[in-house]
């Protein structure tokens, strides 16, 4: 639950989301409803990202679905009108797919980025547009932890379209005075995440293969990172979205806590009867691998009071409840 | 003339140029057909570009000239294969252009780019690769001179794309071994270049203004810059698609030699019956000016020993000199 004081702000506001049946989207939505939001979540539902209509069971009737993609520039410019905030999550966020694919990811995370800031401009310019953007386009990290000063210099075809859907976003603010404001988040996890295979993240499918009883994979294993937990990320939206120093800005998320993922894997495997093994990494992701990471939030701590309130334990645990009691949604 | 062992390089080879019939990629053919090498040049001719056969008066015979578009993926695939260079200058570069038409920015300098590079890497992933970027990706700079470290922060669309083409290369490089060098130019300027309108650059319309008789106008004037003659930049091209060092690099062009804007207009003012005037920025250019800019060479110069050996009166004279005479072929 959201502090009173945030809630407050979102009453009667109207909320569009873009990947609003994806993982963070959907958490997004579950919170607002509580607070008299009107939300309208966008997606495409292709079946290899993470909209799943599962992420809305309880509050199917209380948000509004439009199954669209956000590559249907003509859907966007009415749906973006009379939009107090919209939270733009949709992306290809596969590295792996976006080498194999590039017009693909270049569609969703560069040309979409620049529809849908067109559409805000022409017929929404007042619209508060949080955007969410990824370390990956800080590539392999010169110094620990990154803060957001740290060269941009991404290792793929993805860091390279997200960065360029990034800078429309500042772009559009600086020239036209759209109020955007963009978050880049590290690793992300908990309840409705993509967890079906490893396509996003290795760690939602971890927790898929934990819950089957199958050893789970550690590529590498000695590269450090940090997690936040779901709902850590949310309020990081939701203070974009609402407080007035976060316009025009750039933040990093990230986590004081730091480990490698061969003792995440550990972690895991003492939480539910399991395994892992390390193996070496597959050609074509140890190509675009960028070692260790983790991220500096001081400056969205400063400016907007964010930090990280759920511990790594804490939040895997809850994960692993919430699969155990509805992974046959999430895998078949 | 280029040097004889740099000529020596290019005998019998194949070279092919996108933007073949533009300002750089013409003034490159007319080298490079002195030294035996075997050119084709790739231009659509799109009449608010830099295309204009009259930039090959004279070689017409010694050049294949094939028209197209970089976005047209299908025929790159086959104008590739056996190529041993790839002069890769075709761009939009107008900024305001691509403040009011960002989609035709995008597909052409960031989509095309990527389909060049699939290109590359499926039918000729043996062909050396050398990038026309520009000093726009590094927005407006936070100190001067700008060398390659300084932050990339583009305040525009332009920016943004040439940004994402440039990163396409780099990762090609990285990832798959294609043999990619970027040159990020400053102001480049002589014969062939671009005077008809202020489209692309202020200084070509200027020439033209000039040799009219009209009083040349001068946005702000206060902007120091510096300025390439286009033989000092072609030289720069010969040498990063020869040199083993320059293989997978970044490197500025630039000039030591720095004024303002009202200072050219003076100095170009003085060689021809002439005036200028002193205005303020139109709306349009001033939100995404970057003020003063001038490039630290050092890099290429110590890598590859390239400076800039034209001074600026010179080149200057060279070029209202070849509009004297050539004009009419470059504006009505």
């Amino acid at each position: 639950m959201i502090a009173p004081e945030l809630a407050e702000h979102f009453r009667g506001k109207r909320v569009l989301i873009t990947g609003g049946l994806g993982f963070i989207g959907s958490t997004i939505a579950r919170e607002l409803v509580e607070s008299g939001a009107q939300i309208t979540l966008v997606d495409s539902l292709t079946p290899e990202y993470g909209g799943n209509l599962a992420n809305i069971a309880g509050i199917e009737e209380r948000v509004r679905v439009n199954i669209s993609d956000v590559r249907d520039e003509h859907s966007f410019r009415f749906l973006i009108r009379d939009q107090d905030v919209l939270f733009n999550l949709a992306g290809q966020t596969s590295h792996v797919d976006s080498m194999a694919e590039p017009y693909t990811d270049l569609d969703i995370n560069a040309r979409s980025q620049l529809s849908i800031l067109e559409a805000c401009r022409h017929h929404n310019p007042d619209a508060r547009v949080v955007f969410a953007s990824t370390r990956q386009i800080y590539g392999r990290p010169r110094y620990l932890p990154v803060d957001e000063q740290h060269p941009l210099q991404p290792v793929d075809v993805n860091g390279i379209n997200k960065l360029a859907g990034e800078w429309y976003h500042l772009v559009y603010g600086e020239v036209y005075g759209i109020r955007t404001c963009i978050l880049r988040m590290t690793n992300t996890y908990g309840p409705r995440m993509r967890v079906k295979d490893a396509r996003q993240t290795f760690l939602g499918f971890w927790f898929r293969l934990l819950l089957e009883g199958r050893a789970l994979q550690v590529w590498g294993g000695a590269q450090r990172r940090d997690f936040n937990y779901v709902d850590d990320a949310v309020r990081a939206f939701l203070l974009a979205a609402v407080r007035e120093e976060a316009v025009g800005k750039v933040y990093n998320l990230g986590d004081a806590h730091v480990l490698t993922l061969e003792d995440l894997a550990e972690q895991l495997t003492s939480m539910a009867p399991g395994s892992y093994e390390v193996v070496s990494f597959p050609e074509e992701r140890l190509r675009i691998d960028i070692g260790d990471y983790f991220g500096d939030f001081a400056k969205i701590q400063a400016e907007l009071g964010w930090a990280p309130a759920v511990p790594l334990e804490e939040g895997l645990r809850r994960t692993v409840d919430y699969y155990r009691r509805h992974g046959s949604r999430y895998w078949p």
